[in-house]
């Protein structure tokens, strides 16, 4: 027997390489690590296969020991949640028969066939219950390898005709159950060691769901679950969802009266109420300064085009028949189509004359709207529309400028973001995949230029990114934003992307220093995304209170009888003088009621004034999120107002 | 015999009756009022219908002596001229035959069978010395009624077949012949005294027409001219024209970058390149801003609406066949139409909660780009489009708040013409006919308040308006604008226009005082119309010139060497900090070539660089149109910028 016998060679994910004995498991290696890590071991990706972290690992390998902070330890730990779930159904409602169970993003789920038996809201409680009380018991998932007869054998017995139906799809040789205490399921794995770590559970929802989707079939009851390892993160998740419920974007723009949809005008196509569209476009004038600072010029282009401009993007046979359909004229034989994006045009308008490489990088900017056909089951507020318009840019530049627009785009993107408060943000290069790189179009010397200026543009600019191999668009790599909102959701925004594609396509040309013709590279890049998704994510990242500068009434002021009425209005007329905008609410109503419904109106600075700040010259400051800032001079509240609107 | 039998009663314009001897004519008329008036009589037009000025009057009449300024006497003139051209053809052309000969808005032409002889434009001048040489002869229009026989058997033995072919049409009883020295010509006249009226003639094209406009017919030589009552008429009216070349807003749009069309993209879709982008987006802006201080509130809706839309509004079953068709979608039973108009989203924004009294008037406003069909033929560069973005807005008002908001609306499109250097306009009014009063929705009394509500906020407006009765739309009353351009063309603008239409059929509500529901008043209006049509005719009217605070390029700075370049740099990111834009002439050419093509380029500011200039710290002033202004410091000229721009 040598070493080789005995010991494993294990690679962690830090690179480095340790010795244990053959047979080790993921435990046993987290324990020699150290014992905080053993306690929060929920399995082990041995050799990039998550398995149970109880499993012994025969061979050298690299091991990554997961934790609730990794993804995949998450979703084990769900996963054996359902098992607990069903255990505590199968203890509570007599011959519950079990569909499936798996780990989702938000927790898992189970379907279940109740047995004729009620089950409702109210008995959430008495399931979680029980679930926790088999959770202490620290019961361990055990794996055994089963023949296909003798699995189908046992739940014939058990006479649950769901797993059998599963049963009849696998191959024999591949079958595992897993048990914990009395209940035992079908199941691949992995689980975590024992129900121990299951330290808060709680029932979300219940809702129909036929077996196997299929509406022919008996229709189940699906039971939505959430579990954590502390009560202190359900209690917190709890606390996000409820703050969730409340930002919901589409609650809010409702309340605030932002946008609106109507049923006559067409689902997916949202009105800019007057508050919304003066948010809008406050926004837009934010960006489109900062553009013409960065050299971008605006343009504007009709929101169709004739479809041959699409069967030469390639659009048209691309997406054609899942777009909204052409629109034929009259009298000519002529085809529209809604455009869905606003590079064909931009092209179109890069050949109107001829382009030297001293005219280059041209950079084209619209605020385009653009259709795109989703069908009515998808779209959800104003994140999923069939007509937004993006905050676009076309860079029409030489293949040695990308590294320098990514750069200029970068910082532009990071201004964008910090003015609006997104402080948390992060980026993923998206590169070519090296083993198929016939999948591409454009030379191997373009991509490699292009990829490496992106990745040191984006270092350049100490931009915390993730590289993936293959995500690249067939046309070229991109660097995408994602932000975190603070409810510490993550987001994506804006994108850059390297296109090779359509220059060919629309056969740009530029005339070199060289007195040749040469390609021109084109880059799309939108660091809003769109403006109906951005004010989304806007709202729900503020809760409606949007930055100042971008608040759609800024100030209310509130008279505290009729008797102050003049005064109010002369205020107002001096305050909007000096660009500040909002209302006086002359209504007959007590200022308790004024001040609680500018509040819920999310007005920033409300402006009290009454007796003695008519007879003084003077008004009473509110700060929403602040309260009283006391009594102070036109002049004065006007230079506060312009820090902030400032900062 | 009693007077009635020897004495007319003649009605005259200023209503003002006078007695004349039966068997008067126009010309006897004009001779005992004043004899210049007998010199430029070129028609009369009698009850309502034009004659000769030589033929005797018989009867009691209303009488009109019609001269140039009248649009029927300069009509008469040049359908008289194209018989003295007929009449020149005749002696220098032998055995040439006649079409048709009308006048027409810019002259006259003749259709005309030239026998196989060649005519081109360097006979122009041989035909207009013929004309003149005829015209000295101050031969008289004479008028003989003819039989139909006579009539055939004249243009038989002449050989003129085309003359023929329109006698087969004619009833006989109606036919006349008119003579002028040795040309007879078949006509229905009227016509001037005599040929001696004709002082100046100018042949001005020559075109190929099929007889009757068959193509099956035989081509003929179509000769467009113009003729004058003065030499000094023709002189100028050839200087406009040459002008309006010169200004004509598809070839400044392409010299000077604003615009350009693609076919790609589709006819009559204007693609805005950054110049005409940027002239877009300030007079948007500036128009913007006046709104709101005007208390609109900006909103924003979709291009497309579902058909239901546009059946409620009754565009569809009105418009619906001659526009652009609806759009299908891949997988749900929906239509879409292009939006021809704002005003259904906006009714719909109106709807999207319940309307107090108090809340009235709600002005909603949007720059909405709007699609039309019209057929290729008849697309013209920016003023007739097939997609356009009018500046739109809608008033939703009570009944008793419609003078006020014409009013304000009045002040609003006049402070706008005045702002872009329209100084002359003039609207009108249009009414509904009072005899038939059935043709129109609305009630009487609501129809008899918002007439007299507009001629009211017009006259306290002071504003010049002609009445026209019967011209209302059906759904309501208007107001239109004129503005006469640099050249004294007339361009139709803004339009204010109530209606009581969609109201109705958007079931549009406002809770009273009363606590009942009221249907409101909606108010149509668009200063500018379109920024389509707007920024041609601005482009037109100013030679591309624009105001210094529209133009794309404010500045250019001009280096004299390269050895100022940095110089000229400096000053140029000094000057973007002030908000003044343009560019730096980095070329490699003279200062001449350098300052010549700035000023093609319409560029206000040229500001020259070179060693003095750098020595001291100042720059050479030049503004295109007035020269050279000497040399400054930047405050300095930055102090005179701002003096235009304010001005």
């Amino acid at each position: 027997m040598t070493a080789q016998d005995v010991m494993i060679r294990v690679t962690l994910p830090d690179g480095s390489v340790r010795e244990y004995p053959k047979g080790s498991t993921g435990l046993d290696i987290a324990a020699q690590i150290s014992e905080g890590l053993a306690r929060n071991v929920l399995a082990a990706k041995v050799n990039g296969v998550v398995q149970d972290a109880t499993r012994p690992i025969d061979t050298d390998a690299t091991v990554q020991l997961l934790t609730w902070n990794d993804p995949e330890g998450k979703a084990t730990f769900w996963h054996s949640s359902a098992h607990l779930l069903a255990e505590a159904l199968e203890s509570l409602y007599p011959g519950v028969k079990f569909g499936i169970g798996p780990a989702i993003e938000t927790g898992f789920y189970y379907d279940v066939d109740l047995n004729g038996q009620h089950f409702s809201q109210d008995d959430f409680k008495k399931v979680e219950d029980k679930m926790l009380e088999l959770a202490r018991q620290k019961n361990a998932y055990v794996r055994k390898p089963v023949d296909k007869a003798d699995a189908i054998a046992y739940f014939e017995e058990k006479g649950d005709p769901y797993k059998i139906d599963l049963l009849q799809g696998l191959e024999d040789g591949s079958i595992t159950f897993y048990s914990q205490g009395n209940f035992t399921d079908l199941c691949r794995g992995p689980h975590i060691p024992n129900t121990g770590f299951i330290k808060a559970a709680r029932l979300m929802n219940v809702a129909g769901a036929y077996w196997r989707g299929d509406e022919k079939n008996k229709m189940l009851t699906r039971i939505y679950a959430v579990t954590f390892p502390k009560q202190k993160e359900l209690d917190d998740y709890l606390f996000l969802l409820e703050e969730a419920k409340k930002r919901d974007h589409r609650k809010l723009g409702k309340e605030l009266d932002l946008f609106a949809f109507s049923d006559k005008v067409g689902q997916g196509l949202p009105l800019w109420l007057p508050k919304g569209a003066l948010v809008r476009e406050r926004l837009e004038n934010f960006l489109r300064r900062a553009q013409v600072r960065a050299g971008y010029q605006p343009v504007v282009t009709p929101h169709i085009g004739s479809k041959q401009l699409y069967v030469t993007s390639g659009h048209w046979d691309k997406y054609g028949k899942d777009s909204f359909q052409p629109i034929h004229t009259p009298d000519e034989d002529e085809e529209f189509l809604l455009k869905p994006m606003n590079c064909p045009h931009h092209c179109e308008i890069y050949k109107t004359k001829p382009r030297s490489y001293r005219d280059l990088p041209l950079r084209l900017a619209e605020f385009g709207t653009v259709y795109r056909y989703e069908q009515s089951g998808e779209l959800h507020g104003l994140t999923r529309v069939r007509g937004f318009t993006q905050d676009d840019a076309h860079i029409f530049c030489r293949p040695d400028q990308v590294k320098d627009e990514f750069m200029k785009v970068i910082d532009l993107v990071l201004y964008v973001f910090r003015s609006l408060g997104f402080e948390d943000y992060s980026a993923q290069v998206s590169l070519r995949d090296p083993e198929n790189k016939e999948k591409y179009i454009g030379s191997d010397e373009l991509w490699e230029r292009a990829e490496s200026a992106i990745i040191e543009a984006a270092a350049e600019k100490g931009l915390s990114t993730v590289t993936e191999l293959g995500e690249a668009a067939f046309y070229g790599p991109k660097l995408d934003f994602m932000v975190r909102d603070a409810l510490g959701r993550k987001w994506q925004l804006g994108t850059i992307q390297v296109d090779y594609n359509l220059p060919n396509r629309f056969e740009l040309e530029y005339v070199g220093a060289d007195n040749q013709k040469h390609r021109p590279v084109m880059i799309h890049r939108a660091p809003f995304g769109s403006m109906e998704r951005f004010i989304a994510i806007l709202i729900e990242n503020t809760a409606g209170n949007f930055p100042l500068w971008l608040s759609p009434d800024q100030i209310a002021i509130l008279p505290i009888s009729e008797k102050y009425e003049d005064y109010a209005n002369d205020l107002f007329f001096t305050l909007q003088e000096r660009d500040i905008r909002g209302f006086v609410d002359l209504r007959d109503e007590k200022i308790g009621r004024k001040i609680r419904d500018a509040e819920v109106n999310k007005v920033p600075y409300m402006l009290i004034v009454g007796e003695k700040e008519q007879a003084e010259g003077k008004i009473s400051v509110r700060r929403k999120g602040q309260g009283d800032l006391g009594s102070m001079s036109v002049d004065e509240f006007v230079a506060l107002f312009q820090q902030e609107v400032k900062l």
